[in-house]
């Protein structure tokens, strides 16, 4: 029974450890150590004790964390996946219950919640120096060139679901513009962290006019990417840009009030993705005329979580082409790597991060 | 210049009169006279001057009431629409601005809220003794044994407009069951009114387990209906019926309070139709757990307003089958008749109304 | 064991007999009796030993035949379906294999053939004086007024399904005209079977300027039925109709000579559904202007098959309507009824046939 | 009056020449000078006689040709569309007209025909050593690194669009492995011209086991690039590989007899695009067993031509990627460049060419 050095946490107690623990994985069809591994909210909630979904694996007190991450495969049984000892894979997060979403490979769509997510609920994650998993898991990294921005592949594949979900939505009405295209719509992203930036990367590709908007000034790193990338930043504290109304509102804040206030001025067959979550959030008061106002321009507020397969093969497509057109501002998107010992990481976040990652070779 | 004995309101002040007003239509290529025409929440709200956005048409000081109706052609100039002295006919309530959406028929889509409504805003509305109309705004019934629930064709066109968009909106995963169907879903209206009526009809049409709420019992009249469609009322400050979830809520009631109520307990992948509107409902909190219930379960929150063409000639088709099934029943869904002199239905409201209709032959 | 009257075959050798054979029933949870059973071209094909697919269930050298038919239920033990004795009910033909289609609830898009249909494929059919079901392959007739006509339903659900899917084909461009709806569009059916009768009168509830067409003249029953329905018949050999082309085509003859000869009128965007099968009909050419064609137009070849659980209870629906509607002239479609006994119905076809039906109380 | 050097047949005749022909531009909101301008089946064809439907602007007796360019904008005035001097852009090639998709700028989907085609019908092309145009149709190559790849992105445009229609297509039933991708589902390209290389890139991207065929071998320059990019070769002729079927056929040979050998190999709910066409392509035989094999298996044949605004934007983000992907291998897809004087091109086909292209510069 393997006993490895991991990252962990007693879920959903709080608190975190580099520890040896024992997992047995030896026999499993693919064994695959971290190259990097991202550190998201989530991490930080688990360690903070405020997850109070997280759980253990049966039979275990604690729980080893890490949801996003690129590895390398150690040793593969063959398979029909391709998957050979040497590849750079991204491993999926979320893995199926039996309900028919997904029995169809779409867990992000679970009916009845019978999943488990790595590293969050009830499945041990990525941040172990040796693992195993099995090859219909694992999504192959095409080119090394995304080594270290590959890690950011499952925050993105959120995103993509979430546009999948967006042109579902928005096939209700004629929601482009006279040429067919979105250059004359308009699209606002609520917040400036990673998952953010990727979310208004993407607004761009649609050749949505992209604002993003925080209640604070961003620094200067987070100016050069976003003008890099065509993205408008305002605090929204101190000005307004909605005269022409919003198209698209992609909220990342999870904060009712916030959205409330971009709702109210969301154009008529607008969408509004809400995929931020703050339980913490105060409430908002939402009256009569937030409900007309929403149903008089046939709006739509859509929640959206996770990302099956296919959103994980688009986020790689999608990363390896930013990588291209966007260089080192991409890379700039990961301001921080930390030693796996280091789990600093996990207690404090420095107001300048935009994604801390474990460098596993640090 | 013709004078007609008209039903109209100083838009948006507020009052009612039963008078003669000269509204030049001779001309116009379809004259017409009502046979019945409905009464409903928004025809009050102008009377009571709680719709700042009703308004008159330019030039006159006075608004002809009324959207709601089912006509009889007067006399018809030859055209292509197959309109004819005789017939029985559905005129079209919202009429087309030069946006996307309205240039391709889909006015109930309009992207830039330049279009007119008759009986609301900007353009005279159908109680009027006599009436002229162009051909492609009017919705052929065809046949006599619809001639009185052929009223509520105006209000189900909304309905079926709502479905559409379900159907769009419930193509994002698999949410019908393991039979292909919806008889393992389950849909709760809540509201008690017509409209709220006829949603529930269309709901068991598309094979939903159908329930429907109020906060207070609903009288004999009412649950003798919904027995005979197989939909199970209940009182929601009473009871909870909720332990298996809501895959689809429609809210009749525009009550933020309400809404959330449901919503709190809608299924993972389900839909929230919001359809009824009340501008001084008054605030609800909605907080942080709120936002992260609708995006960890993928739920829609779809606001929905009006109908196009084809949604009329669904809502036809639909009444036309419902009559043959529930018979006498569906006709008791009207139940009080007033004389176009008789202005008081526009100022009070039985509590057992369900539809009020003004008979034109009275 | 019990043995009951049942009309056989011995597919797929062919001949026909009406005679006794065991098939255990009774501890099935729903006992059925026929009502009606209706007569198809299948039913033809496999008494002809021209259906070279049609096989007998494991065990057996006869196969019992019938897969349209209406039912009555003679006892049935508690299920969630709502199905009791009494009720008259409609059995779904196809049952699901294991594939995601069939998963699904729909073994209409069998993804990979291993599916079974009654009375054709390897499970005994409904032709038998009493049989067993089980709840969820049964469709509650809500009305005993279409318990003639219910006997449709069966080929009513292929309709249905070739028009859900003729939806998401026509979404990938605008197919309505400029109001939305289609009544500037013509659909054309080519054919003037009972299969033909049914996709007609659905092209008309879609708004479609319908005609119909064969390559002989058809009888006055006909005609009045396709004058009541507003559909214009016309021979193909001895008139064009094709001056504004085609938007919708709909094959019931299975002949590629007919097909093509339609499919070159078809206009932009048109989509033309392949439905009726002829394995005898003799090859046409197609050519590279033929193929140029198509795709110059964005035209769609539809092949489809089938329906589910969903489209049978659509097809109960639109019986209701249009029986409602069409009265007499519905029933009419029902030309011929003969007795179990007398099986000279699946040899011989009377020209003025429309539907001959198995009266189960002859 | 601009007199300048262009590439001129006077379509429909056939012939070609370089020379100054009078075409007014000056006074365009835009000046271009192409940069590159690929040659395609469509320029031969022109050139060769061969396409009727070739036909010269109002008043010219010449047609300028090209629609496979990139370019450089010599000069902008001020526009909406951020094109400004200095820019590499893409000129769309069709030009709408006045029904309802062009309207919506889709006039790839033109319902009546009436729109027009630079270098083809009735609009002079882009090979013209300098040229005016209007903002709204010129597309901004985002980076230099595309200079020459970017001559493929009007070809690749259709493919964007064929894709789209495919993903519509699509979804009439679950199309998607276990895994909720197509990784176990096979798409077949038939050709091995440049088009056929981008659809086979194309389907790599979405995942599928990628085949792709010709009556002939493939010289060495096409096999390491399809061996880069994981595709398969076959000569038809001397293998099959159908034993599991196709899922996806793509046809860019526009001959009928390939197209049906495929057909017959397709899987259920399988999806053949038309794209490529051949005119002259003998006929084949088409029986009432091929149509039953379409129908029995719920097969689509989808007819599609060009593409909108919004494919050219894909199409440039694809080569981005593709370029970054494949490095010299993508750009080995242009083997042979020719100076405007050289006209030769138009006239002679090297074996080995996959694209052939005007560089402008020489």
């Amino acid at each position: 029974m393997g006993k490895v050095n991991s990252i962990t946490s007693p879920a959903p107690k709080g608190g975190v450890s580099y520890k040896q623990i024992s997992i047995e994985y030896e026999n499993m069809p693919v064994i695959l150590k971290p190259v990097y591994t991202g550190i998201c909210g989530t991490d930080r909630g688990i360690v903070n004790g405020a997850l109070q979904f997280a759980y253990c694996p049966p039979g275990y007190s604690d729980l080893a964390l890490g949801h996003e991450s690129i590895c390398k495969v150690v040793s593969a049984k063959s398979n029909e996946f391709g998957i050979r000892s040497g590849d750079l894979v991204v491993p999926q997060v979320r893995r199926p219950g039996k309900c028919l979403n997904c029995a169809t490979g779409r867990s992000d769509n679970c009916s009845d919640g019978d999943k488990h997510e790595a590293g969050i609920t009830g499945m041990h994650g990525f941040m172990r120096e040796e693992f195993g998993d099995y090859p219909e898991y694992l999504l192959k990294v095409s080119s090394d060139s995304i080594r270290e921005v590959g890690v950011l592949t499952e925050p993105l594949k959120n995103v993509e679901k979430a546009f999948e979900v967006y042109e579902v939505a928005s096939r209700r009405s004629i929601s482009t513009d006279r040429f067919g295209s979105l250059s004359e719509k308009r699209a606002i992203v609520i917040g400036t962290g990673s998952e953010a930036f990727l979310y208004a990367l993407k607004c761009r590709d649609y050749g949505f006019q992209t604002l993003i908007t925080n209640r604070h000034p961003v620094d200067d790193l987070k100016m050069k990417f976003l003008d890099a990338a065509g993205v408008e930043f305002f605090d929204y504290t101190k000005e307004h840009r909605d005269s022409k109304g919003w198209d698209l509102v992609i909220d990342t804040s999870g904060d009712p009030g916030t959205i409330l206030r971009f709702l109210r001025k969301t154009n008529n067959n607008g969408n509004i993705i809400l995929f931020g979550t703050n339980g913490k959030a105060p409430a908002t008061g939402i009256d009569g005329q937030d409900i007309d106002y929403i149903i008089e321009r046939n709006i739509f507020l859509i929640g959206s979580v996770d990302g099956a397969r296919v959103h994980y093969e688009r986020a790689l497509q999608d990363l390896e082409r930013w990588n291209a057109q966007y260089g080192d501002r991409l890379k700039s998107l990961i301001t921080h790597r930390f030693s796996p010992q280091d789990t600093s990481v996990f207690t404090k976040k420095d107001p300048l991060e935009i994604k801390s990652v474990i460098d596993w070779s640090m």
